[in-house]
C-alpha cells in the first residue's frame, strides 16, 4: 500500500482585513504560478506513470483546485472530499473513516491533498508514531509512504520519497 | 548548512566465488546502466544549480566512480575520501573528523557519497537522534538535510528531500 500526501500549490495570501478570516482562508485560490507548478508536477507524475486509484482532498478551495488539476491530468479516476483533511482535521479520525470503508476496494495507491503542518505531522505519525516537525513539505510537494501490507496504520510506514516541486517539474 | 547523502549507483553484483569477499566488494564497479543513471542525476542537479563546495566519498570503487561523475559534471570543485564512509564507517567518528577541520572553510553545501544502510541510518541519527530504518534510499538516490546553523550535529537536522533517482532523471 502506497500513500501519497500532496500539499496544495501556491495560493493567494490571506486577506488581513477579512471580516470572517476562516471563510476567507477557505476561499483562497491558487495563484497563476501555483496552478502552473501543480500542472507541471502532475505532468511529471503522469510521465512516470505514478497514478492513484483515489484522491481524497481537503474541501478548501486551494486544495480542491490542486486535486482538480491531478484529476484533469488523469492521475486518478476517483475524487472524494474529507473534512479531516482541513487544517483542523485529525489523522486518527480520518483513519477511523478509512478503516470503516467497505473492504474489497483494492486501493494500493491512495493520495491525500491537504495542508501544512498537518500533512508532515501525519507522515511522521504514520512513520515514527510521533510528531517531531522534522519534515519540510513545500507547496506542491509530495510525501510518499510505503506500508508493509494493505493497511494504513500509525508507526508502520516507511518514507520512500519527499519531493520538493522543483525536483519534479 | 545543507548536507546531501548520495548513494552510489547500480554496481555489478558481488562474486559469490571470490576468495577475498571484502576485496571483491571494494572493487565492484558501476554497471553501464548505473553510470548512465548517475550521469542523468548529476545533469539534473546541475540544471537546478544544486552544487556543493565539497564531496566526501567512500573509497570503495562504486562510490568513488559515482563521485567522479558528480565532479566531472562540475557539481563540486573539491573531492575528499573518508574511510568512515565505507560500509564499516561510523557517523560519530566522521563527525569528530569533520569538527576537527580548520574553521573558516565556509562550507554550506556538503555532499557525502556512500552506502546503505549507513546513509539512511546517518540521516535518521542527524534528524531524530536514533535509527529506526524507516527511510528508503535507492541506488543513485539522494537525501537532503537542512541544519539550523553551520554545525552538523545529531538530532538537529530537518529532512527537506528524499529523492529516488527516477524523480531526478
Amino acid at each position: 500500500m502506497y500513500l501519497y500526501l500532496i500539499r496544495h500549490g501556491i495560493a493567494v495570501e490571506p486577506d488581513p482585513l477579512a471580516l470572517d478570516p476562516m471563510a476567507d482562508d477557505e476561499a483562497r485560490s491558487l495563484t497563476k504560478l501555483g496552478r502552473k507548478k501543480v500542472e507541471q508536477v502532475a505532468d511529471k507524475l503522469a510521465k512516470l506513470d505514478l497514478k492513484f486509484e483515489l484522491i481524497i482532498t481537503s474541501p478548501l478551495v486551494r486544495a480542491h483546485q490542486t486535486t482538480a488539476i491531478f484529476i484533469a491530468k488523469q492521475l486518478s479516476p476517483n475524487l472524494e472530499v474529507s473534512p479531516e483533511l482541513k487544517p483542523s482535521g485529525n489523522l486518527v479520525k480520518w483513519l477511523q473513516e478509512w478503516d470503516a470503508r467497505p473492504t474489497g476496494t483494492n486501493i494500493t495507491h491512495l493520495a491525500l491533498c491537504g495542508h501544512e503542518p498537518n500533512l508532515s505531522e501525519w507522515a511522521e505519525l504514520l512513520i515514527y508514531g510521533q510528531v517531531c516537525h522534522k519534515l519540510i513539505l513545500k507547496k506542491g510537494g509530495i510525501i510518499g509512504l510505503k506500508f508493509a501490507n494493505d493497511r494504513i496504520a500509525i508507526g508502520t510506514a516507511q518514507l520512500w520519497c519527499l519531493l520538493p516541486p522543483k525536483f519534479i517539474i
